[in-house]
């Protein structure tokens, strides 16, 4: 008996491929619209080249293992430190900013809850080589053009932006000293579901009053005051100022609760989440300006983000924005009596060649029962074959939709099947 | 430090991943029409899907480990019995015959040798649910008109076609026993390179006239003869017929040396070979019509093929047919003064809006520096904003080619743009 599939991983049949096939098509358009190119690494590595990045933690996460020539792998749970060794093996003769993206599939050892997966894909989008708010600006900017390449509006996703320079220098401003700041950014990236982020703080000895000053400092009322404090000087103020420039000021939250659990942050971060906060994250990033020197590949700066496919996927649904199921067919082509079948073989592969998508019967059958099958497939046309029509050099073509005849000249068919078949693509509503 | 990535695993920066999306590209546009829809399944699987399949022995070759919820588990070596347990699960409510294909990059533990790889994409082709020799002709056409997507003809690939049933028959009038059948085909299997292969037979009790009859059926000089011998009435003489209808006999080498070194294979089996044998198969396959019965998944009658991105990759390359790099942007935004930065962000989103592909420096740089910048990414054209420019409403539309310049109004620019740029990548070398 054949298993089952493991916990976690998903079978991608056709009709659930489709809505794979649209998040990496419509990925791929919008990164080639801002200059990235795609690359990929392999699935399997090296398991120091997580452990070097996040400790040895980590492992407790991974689909970690010794193979048979005594390596200790780990299948990937993140894209970055393969793109570390990968920039670092040729920065040199790179022109800068790189601008590079991937679709790799990602997988982690979670333990399950209620469906949680193993295995996700993420976009990863990464702009190496340039410290300069423009570029910070510019990594936003894409992801947003990601969610306005699938239909989506400010009214669907917002963008909540931060950056840890400018919360480091608010929380020194109310008295807190550097050594607490991981603490109090753990503190606040927990504030809006926990009240004991409060407790963490009183328990690191902070007082009542600093406490306070951090509430605050986060408190969705004082946003928009603590938004104009923000010079245009600032690299911060400046990324902002550039989005408006771009036009996508009105998808932007600033929003200081945003810090991001990753300790390799240097400066701005941001996510995206749908409007309503019913799904996690769709996507999350930020600057890390040390962390490709620190992994021990080329020292430059760079920021990017993470995009996965399944929240994103559950956003599209819910807004009726994924693909309908398509016809798998454009046309199909049957044989009335079998000796029409050597005619239908060679017709259908020149409809091929011409750059249609068709089936025919692979066996005797009644016209009726080939139709219905021209019909499971989606199919738009069929051309059917018979004695007589032969005879005359002629095929009937049936339009499956419209449930018109025509006859139609044998050597003519293949241009005018493809004209038809391009107009009814924009026009019939499964096309 | 960055360890290195695993021996056998590649990477594919921007330049390797161009040819792996070509050849994608090609595999997807083919079988889409014919009318074959994509699929895809997990890359990692439990352990015993492969041994049910191929016995413990398979076991040695694969990537396969306990995970953290003691399960047995492997990274897939093939997708057949993935292809198995998912139409097993619902075979009974699809139109048959069943059209699937994937693009799996598939794993083995193989002791390395001459940078042999570890991993491979291969497509996988399968049609499922039909019996008759039509079904054997139309997805051997399909790897056949993947080569012509290629831009690869009959000089370049030849189709070996063999069929284990017209061969069974054959050596049953040597007077080969049925039981003897396996240890012949293996013979028969390394009989062109090896002459150990008369050793194996005679070893095995066959009489010398019987193993000299073994050697005169394969031997190609009467390979004309034998396959005048195959009557269309047989279910393989109908299907090479069909190939004939076609269009395809001039790709066709009836060759009984192809046996396929697996067990599962019961009719029809073929491989492709680059005409001038430098290098491993391009692809194999042929009908089982009894192993998705066996694997306790639907009992349908099928055949289908793979074809890895290696060998073909190689290929591409000797005969030139890879593609060139080409550039990564249509337009490069320059702006002259630090005031004209503004402009140039809100014209580069407009352009990006209209499809094109837009990049601009991130930070101040002189113009001449600019358009380095956009020659190293193989722009065609370049827009530079000055302040007098923007007094005048006007744009400076370069083409980096050509070496022209012109002024153009800034509210024409996005569609001027498009159409020159649709244009130029018909035209220009590296478009």
């Amino acid at each position: 008996m054949i298993s089952k599939g493991l916990p976690g991983f998903r079978d991608f049949p056709p009709e659930d491929f489709a809505l794979r096939a649209h998040i990496f098509r419509v990925w791929r358009e919008v990164a080639a619209r801002y200059g990235f190119e795609e690359y990929d690494g392999p699935p399997l590595e090296p398991l120091d080249l997580y452990t070097a990045k996040s400790g040895d933690e980590i492992v407790g996460q991974l689909y970690n293992f010794v193979d048979k020539g005594d390596r200790q792998v780990a299948l990937r749970p993140e894209m970055t430190p393969t793109l570390a060794r990968m920039v670092g093996a040729r920065a040199n003769g790179m022109k800068k900013p790189i601008r590079w993206f991937s679709i790799p599939q990602l997988f982690r050892y979670e333990r399950q809850q209620r469906g949680r997966l193993r295995e996700h894909f993420q976009l990863n989008c990464d702009l190496i080589g340039e410290a300069g708010p423009l570029a910070d600006a510019e990594i936003i900017a894409l992801s947003i053009d990601m969610m306005r390449g699938f239909g989506l509006g400010p009214q669907d996703v917002r963008v909540r932006v931060s950056d840890r320079l400018f919360l480091s220098s608010a929380l020194r401003q109310l008295g807190i000293a550097d050594a607490m700041t991981p603490l109090v950014f753990q503190a606040i990236d927990r504030i809006e579901k926990n009240a004991a982020a409060a407790r963490e703080m009183l328990d690191a000895h902070l007082d009542t009053v600093t406490v306070a000053g951090v509430f605050r400092l986060t408190d969705p009322a004082h946003r928009a005051e603590l938004r104009r404090s923000i010079s245009a000087a600032t690299h911060f103020g400046a990324a902002l100022n550039a989005l408006d420039e771009m036009g996508f000021g009105e998808w932007i939250d600033f929003d200081p609760t945003i810090v991001r659990g990753l300790a390799y942050y240097t400066g701005t971060v941001f996510e995206l989440f749908d409007a309503k906060r019913t799904l996690r994250a769709i996507c999350g990033g930020g600057r890390y300006d040390t962390l490709l020197g620190s992994l021990g590949g080329a020292d430059l700066p760079a920021l990017g983000f993470g995009m996965g496919d399944v929240v994103l996927g559950e956003l599209l649904k819910d807004r009726g924005l994924h693909p309908s199921v398509g016809a798998s067919i454009d046309v199909f082509v049957a044989a009335v009596t079998p000796a029409d079948v050597e005619h239908v073989l060679k017709l259908s592969h020149e409809l091929r060649d011409a750059g249609l998508r068709v089936e025919f019967a692979l066996n005797t059958q009644a016209v009726g029962k080939q139709l219905n099958l021209a019909n499971a497939r989606g199919a738009r046309l069929a051309v059917v074959i018979g004695p007589d029509d032969r005879a005359r050099g002629e095929v009937q073509l049936k339009d499956l939709v419209y449930k018109t005849q025509e006859a139609i000249t044998d050597s003519s068919l293949a241009s005018h099947l493809s004209s038809l078949v391009n107009d009814s693509r924009l026009t019939t509503p499964n096309g």
